[in-house]
């Protein structure tokens, strides 16, 4: 590498709804920091506070790699929501002054995709809080299925999956379904002493959504016990994610990998298991976390190659708890 | 009737979480007056809020009848969540030293059943905006099945049925369900233009509970026009409701007759259609609404009888839209 190959950084920003992710890497793909801060998504945060957070963590990391703001030639934001046009507006309000043509926008499915696919075209099967499917075409075009949120949607997710295990529980309890390791697992999980009591204590919370998606990993393992109803749970919500990635395909019409994304996927779970094990498409589990993903985006339309040895360099950085540790949602 | 009964009078009331129904007749069972409120159910409103409606009803009713307070033998509150100790406290700390002896509290589900029972034992199996079903034997135990809420439960109610049809909608959009007529009739009712329109809609309501909810009847209107997405969804919350009913009749341990109660019962609708048709139970339509329940409960408790004159009076007096009425939910 040339010299001042080696003054020539790339940034990526991961943003979702309750976590940020940035990093440095050079031109050859070798990643020189990572920061993390609190969600950027602009929906369900006040933009002035989402604008600290991305200019904080652009400031830490290029401390970190002890990187000047005009040896940067790539800038990619992946963000939530980043497909609405109010959005963007927002982001290129705030950063083109001083970024111009190196700054890149999309939607955080889309740094998800480049995990994956290095920047080629795909789908990505996001399961994490929510579900969705989003497919990049080799034309360009996109499209999507599910992401409807909570209220009727996000099928095969993980709050669809927590407050099934909450229903079912309650069932039992009632005598309308058979009993299941869940009860147990759930009481204790939530600190209380009988299924009953699980009401006053989802309903009294500030946001019993993340609180049902938090029991979504007590399915898992309910499962991998061998717990029947948490086994059917499981094989359920395979078969909605399969759902989602199959009619993406036929929407998208070409035959395009299929990338497993979000909190569910990233880690060994029976559902990852489960959608590796029914899919009748090219399921890819990155290997690397959606913040590369940016990094990758930020390369390749800064006209950089995404040879053998950078993608190789992109994948050696993994710190803790990002691509395959941790929390599941 | 002799002269001083024609000044005894008792007073019913029937809280739930929207609306309060409040009526009085005579020992005769002849309905001298109604009035109707705000909702009474201090788990969703501040309880001197709660009071002020529930003097209101009282006074405004008392007027009407041309009664005074004194005259009243027995005054029966049905009100949602006196189940609870604390709602119970609170009704008694603020009536009792008025009406002493003559107050008797009781849980909104026993007024419901008490239309249809006229007092005695049996099931009120409720489809509103959420779903329960109560038992009270003959020897006066109780059971509840079901009841916990839109998040994980309320099987077969008008919110889950709305909430099912919009997904439908959706589904049908993204490409992964059938179309149905519900795309159309959705898409007019909630004032959009697209399916996916209807997410900003509904997550932008200040209460996307009772906003789904009232896209009930649309469901049961699309399922009598012949829709086959409508048709399965009726067919799947009538199976959720006879399992509630079929659960309860377990637990209780006898035969028990089950009165049909709530917004989704109260009409001829196809999900009543479909209740009654598969019911294996006395299933028992009432001819009159809650609040008469509590009139019965109020004569029945000062120890009045219940006798085919005084019901036939108890039934006659049917105003607009609180039998058989307006909407669904």
């Amino acid at each position: 590498m040339r010299s001042s190959e080696k003054r020539r950084w790339f940034l990526g920003i991961d943003g979702g709804g309750s976590k940020t992710t940035a990093a440095v890497c050079g031109a050859d793909g070798r990643i020189a920091a990572l920061a993390a801060g609190e969600g950027s998504n602009p929906l369900s945060r006040p933009w002035p506070e989402v604008e600290k957070t991305l200019r904080a963590l652009i400031r830490d990391c290029l401390r970190q790699a002890g990187a000047a703001a005009q040896e940067v030639e790539g800038l990619f934001f992946g963000l939530a929501g980043a497909d609405r046009p109010q959005v963007q507006t927002m982001i290129v309000n705030a950063f083109q002054a001083e970024w111009g043509e190196r700054l890149q926008i999309d939607n955080d499915a889309v740094a998800a995709l480049y995990s994956g696919t290095w920047g080629g075209p795909g789908i990505v099967l996001i399961a994490g809080t929510g579900s969705i499917a989003c497919a990049l075409t080799a034309d360009g075009s996109r499209h999507r299925v599910g992401g409807w949120g909570y209220l009727v949607g996000d099928e095969g997710s993980g709050f669809d999956l927590g407050r099934q295990a909450v229903a079912a529980v309650l069932r039992a309890f009632d005598g309308r379904g058979e009993a299941t390791a869940l009860t147990g697992m759930l009481v204790s999980h939530y600190g209380v002493d009988t299924p009953d009591q699980l009401i006053a204590r989802l309903y009294g919370s500030p946001n019993p959504r993340r609180e049902l998606a938090g029991a979504a990993i007590l399915v898992d393992r309910a499962a991998a016990a061998g717990d029947a109803v948490a086994g059917r749970l499981v094989r359920q919500a395979a078969a909605s994610l399969l759902e989602l990635a199959e009619t993406c395909l036929a929407k998208a019409g070409e035959r395009l990998p299929v990338v497993l994304a979000g909190g569910l996927m990233a880690a060994d779970t029976m559902l990852r298991r489960a959608v590796l094990e029914l899919a009748r498409f090219e399921a890819v589990v990155p290997a690397a976390p959606p913040v590369t993903g940016c990094l990758a985006a930020a390369l390749m339309r800064a006209g950089r190659p995404l040879d053998a040895a950078v993608r190789k360099n992109l994948c050696r950085f993994h710190p803790e708890g990002e691509a395959n540790g941790g929390e599941l949602v």
